[in-house]
């Protein structure tokens, strides 16, 4: 008995945003798979999907945001849930890779957590991941498989490029160890001059950075400063007031991951920044919107790496290569 | 270059319950590990031992209670550290095992999560499990090593016993499936009569029971309703009326596992139960503690089977050849 | 060079019962693949496809019946030959999965042979199983893959409505344990009142059943007594007699899988049972047929699964939500 | 809290053949470690461990004989029973390795039992392997970790060289590619000239070979005609025909397994030779049992192995560097 | 949202031997997917797929002849880098299996490369295999997967048949293990009568004969000399000369896997070997022709090879059911 | 039976750089195992000890120098035959991790090498690794089980301190990336000021910079550049010569690696560089070596790391808690 085979695309949502998720659904001219997934009265998590799932090619989307932890377990809950009922692929989608930060050992005893991460998801099932701008380009030899990993740079840089172009600009890398992004993005706003922030972090104590020095020229210039994420704000908020103290004209914030953890709304309104511009990866709830955040949309780049999946196309070249 | 191989017990406790931890390791005569454990400002968790664990023979306890993914979380993070600083073997210690209840697909479409539970914690480095009175014996099977499964039946009926043996009793099981146990209860209360509630769960509504009736003669007696755990509680309040409404002289509920999801501390205090006997297998907190509640330790318990894991004695016949 | 992908369904069957095989071929409208299967002198197995299997999508039926651990074997040995041969997805089916009642220690240091099936299969090279009323449904989660776990239920009341129908049914579960089934069926048969047998096993002595009690009200009811499997007879035969002492006007066996160990047949012939409904999961030979028993045919719903698997539909949705 | 380590060697046996397990565990002066171990009605395996198990060192000995699927099953079993009873680390002793005859594929779509063995063992958790002329040495590969192959060559040419040393020797492989064997045996008896039989096996008729001829000189002489195993003994006999037809003196046959399956015993008694020697790797029922077989005992060479693994000394050495 | 499948045959070659894979992808109709491969300058090795191989059918062919480990290395980071770019399957090519001699353990404490290779090509990504003419056939087990084990066989004979058919031919076996794969040269020669060297071999120095006898009868004929390969081409020259001594007419040497170490090249251009017949698995540089060398092409066996494969057809079927 | 048990400390040594191996061994006063290591004809690897391993702790030293595929490969066939052979545990130690720089894919279809090379090592049977400042502390996260990070700091410093302590020093950072390792130069060094190169490489053709600059005031200052390695030297020395150009009174080069690929030793030696430091993690042979080269031996580290290891002492106190 013969018979043409065929794959059947169908994208599932954690809890933790549906409303990116319905937006890349949207995109795709599909709907999300409708499902009953919920907490028991201690905590534990449950899913069940409400249509047949055997033999289809899964998309899983979940922001892993707070409360992270319980955002991953639904994760791992919902791709072990479609293992079972025989689906033919499951691609995990994080937008935001969660505990990317704890990528090595700082120090002797620690956990790499980062690796962990991409052995639960293995071990559920998942056998591909789909994420957005990893905090280093090592973890992707973390998964046993393949690992998409998309830049959400074309969106920053084009929103920037139109509305402050005919700007004299600086690209500012708040962490000399990310000057290659830095670079990608000064090739991508015509050849726009480097500057980067030198700062000693404490080991001790998280989040605190003993001092900030700009190296280049930013006077008159408006800076981009642009990072991976924007956690507490600190760092990125004392690398504007540095970039302020050196004369810069202005200052905007690019940045892919808006984590926004107290206080850095707080930091971030306050400070002198003109503007703060983020994509979508991560939820940004209502309390936490503030005049100068512009949030631009993520969703068109994962529905388009989600169909170069589906469809064996390539997702490289949504990069000119790189990715 | 020989040596003799020489084997160190340390104890490492999670944030969920460390006075249980505490009490453990205080009858191990030995300290817990000190340790760095914290989360991050966007819930990320963190740990690092403050000293060597090279080589050691390691047990990592963790109550898996509210908000129980992070504690979950927290102990597979704390077991990858471990696996990673060398550690020569890792027994996981969860007094109460998180998800059990989903030990299988009650409809199509769901997930497995106990057995999910097994594989996270394999893969992140977990060698062995000890736990206390599983959902269902099966679960043991869902890892791929050994489990030194305990009972807290000794704990809780030496206590009736003493409390009560004087008076007429009746063991009441509140689920025909778990009458084996029951059937163990009456054998160590001197052969006390069996009984038990015949409900209906409905499949569509979660923890919703639709009819009781006593299915055995209660008539007079102390009824001493046992079950795993109590989580909202109406099932067991449901059965403890059934029980004062087919004549009952008095309930005593004996269950091991006090979860107290609200409104079972609401329930058991309004109900006709004379006393509530648990064990501490999970924190309760002091908001949730009411006069007719006693918490047994299950610290001695778990303080013995670490000691004969660690001298390879025999856990089995701390059970009279059951476990 | 491109190829649109196709599908090619192939049925294979073990020495066990190519009876159910041959049925199941017939009305999936496709043959068994001819294979050289037979034992050397030492008793070793041997099998050898007749056909190119490769890229097949593979079911692979046996009976796990006595000698049950040769037919285990042989399974095992068909698994590696098709991987080997390179077969592109491969589905042990066992209508009646053996070991299923090893599924747990009962006292410590025994195996969990359930559990080692599914491990030796998957290593063979399973990769989804389809089996038939599992004595757990825990043990669905024993394989690390989809498992598709098919219900005899409906099969089986259809048989029993049409035929007792129209008289006064009682719905009578042989162990307290398993009332759920009994729920189900008592729903399939109009809202037929329930009972079950209250039992106590002997711990020492295996198949022993020391008392049994009715609790329902059979009396003047045809009681239909349902049980997953009958194996030597003992527990059903001594249910059949509790509900003829307490008044039953008739008693009719309805259990998925006849194993029919001796003395099963002795016992059933000479029972006051009406009538005994099995499937056939496994064969009954000649010498075991007897007047009062009845067998109806599995090989509907497990050619209807196999068609929903290879065509990605849903075996869910067979059983309304169920499985 | 430390600890000395401590080692505790533990042997046990399965059913198939206990006469040899004891032999092995009185030479190494401890007893069998006693086990309820039986079949249930239907056939399903059981076994049960009667003391604890925890932390030992264990070598459990089966012979794979008839009924063969059965006692591999009860094996695998008893693995699994050490495994998830917490031994620390667990041998497989297989005096004759089943299946080992189908180590490759002969012809297209046919399985490689062999492989399929040793991931069986693995699975169930195997940590080692200790075995007897393996019937190809590349059957070491097939297990993913380390192989303890022995060799019976001492004992089987200290018994002929004590017996025939005195007489004019050849000796014959009765295959050409088992030549090195006999090279060996050829060292040990003193440079006795060498001869093997050349001959062709149908590949359609298992076990049945087509012509035979003696290549080497063998008139006058007592043939030593040496192989891993007799079977059905029709190959040996044949070589051994061939023999005397080419003027052989006598003709002794030396093999290490004793498989004897039907008709072996009757071509060897009926034949014109004048010893067969074999080992007890396999058990010999009283009625295979004839005047011309001589059988050595296996044990001592077991017993010296296990001795050396559990003290860590060298099986290497037991066998002048090879193995 | 659903697409019919496609799958899609991509080549890739390393660098090893590209001429071989481009007649391969020539006789398939499609390019060699192009690369950037190269070495670092410390001899890391590097590849980069210049095309989307996302959802491929990929074929890796890599001839792993010297420097053989650098070569197997880039085969391994070959595959590494399609299952990280998201190949559908992977079938790795090795027209000789490197480290295949090494497939025992000869004495204790050797490794075991040729298992190793299989783990290692199934680590980096490998699914299936397809190779020719194995060492010992035992080493199909080794891997973990299907393997397509080619045979040169009817590429050799017939060009043997078309040369030298009309003459008197004799089929000789340089090793006595070997002789089932000269009882297929005869069967494919018309029936020719074989005969094959006895030789010992030191076990101390590498590749030397102590001894060479010819056994059956090749006076006046033309010894048609088979082996899988020739390395430094000692044992094949002496057993050339052994026919020559014994009468022979000529001897033509037939050989799958042209190795052709130093001093393979002198020692047979100076031999009297009429005519060297080999493929080309491995290549021959210029240096290495010499008069005598006649190399016939694998390619066309790959090719049709990686059809069958691709189009789910038979590859045990081009060889009358043998591989 | 019991023992006590004993580990035994054992050390192997590839053919790469004997005598660092040598080193270690005499540093903790055991020789290393004896072993017969050889190429055979075709470049194929051989390894086998001439001692028994039996349940040794084994320490495998290989430096990944060139031929850098053939000494990774008989790294990993050592650690095959070591796994085979007993041995209780195998570390692999590799001062230098050969394919580090190929951590992450820069561009989409690469490999991710050395994720790859830690899962050959794993699947060879390596336990544990050991290794000497990586490319980036993520790559401990690509091998699954513990890793020693050890780092050459203390020692460079040390001589540094010595030499040049006297003198206005600052540190400077070839790669704005690698600030952090600068900064504990710098608190090692009693707080020299830092400095680093603002560099930009081209991604098209390999280890090209395109500009230089000196970000940081060095004038007057002997400036210590630091490295992890140093493969052509292209980078450093263009940064030496940025430092010179910027006013430094003098640069001293210190790098762990000296893997000095050509040109670097003609670049070293041509520039204006006043001394250039490394260890001994790679064999410098005697035509690479310069007046101005010192090479400081790593062995007493590794010896110190495998004391530590092999005694479960504290790795991470070696470091102050880092590593």
């Amino acid at each position: 008995m013969k018979r043409t085979t065929e794959k059947n695309l169908m994208v599932f949502s954690g809890r933790a945003y549906p409303d990116l998720s319905e937006e890349v659904a949207d995109l795709l001219e599909c709907g999300l798979v409708p499902q009953d997934a919920r907490a028991f009265a201690n905590g534990e998590l449950y899913v069940r999907y409400e249509e047949s799932v055997r033999g289809c090619d899964a998309f899983v989307i979940q922001s892993h945001t707070a409360p992270i932890n319980e955002w991953i377990m639904e994760h791992l809950i919902m791709v072990d849930a479609l293992k079972r009922a025989s689906a033919k692929r499951i691609t995990v989608v994080m937008p935001f890779y969660g505990y990317a930060r704890q990528d090595k050992k700082h120090r002797g005893r620690e956990p790499i957590s980062a690796r962990l991460m991409a052995d639960l998801f293995k071990t559920a099932g998942a056998d591909r991941l789909i994420t957005v701008d990893l905090h280093a380009d090592q973890i992707q030899g973390f998964f046993d498989g393949p690992v998409d990993h998309l830049m959400a740079l074309p969106i920053l840089t084009d929103y920037v490029k139109q509305k402050y172009g005919d700007q004299q600009l600086a690209v500012v890398s708040p962490d000399a160890g990310r000057i290659k992004v830095a670079e990608r993005w000064s090739a991508r706003l015509g050849g726009a001059p480097l500057a980067f922030i030198h700062k000693t972090r404490r080991t001790d104590v998280a989040n605190e950075v003993v001092a900030n020095r700009v190296v280049g020229d930013v006077a008159g210039k408006i800076c981009i400063l642009t990072d991976d994420m924007i956690d507490t704000g600190g760092t990125i908020v004392k690398a504007a007031e540095a970039c302020v103290a050196d004369g810069a004209a202005g200052v905007v914030i690019a940045a892919t991951h808006p984590i926004l953890s107290d206080p850095a709304v707080d930091r971030l309104k306050n400070s002198t920044v003109t503007e703060v511009v983020v994509t979508n990866t991560l939820p940004i709830p209502a309390d936490k919107q503030f005049d100068k955040l512009t949030t631009l949309s993520i969703a068109p780049l994962l529905a388009r790496a989600i169909r170069e999946v589906f469809e064996d196309g390539s997702v490289t070249s949504m990069f000119d290569g790189h990715a």
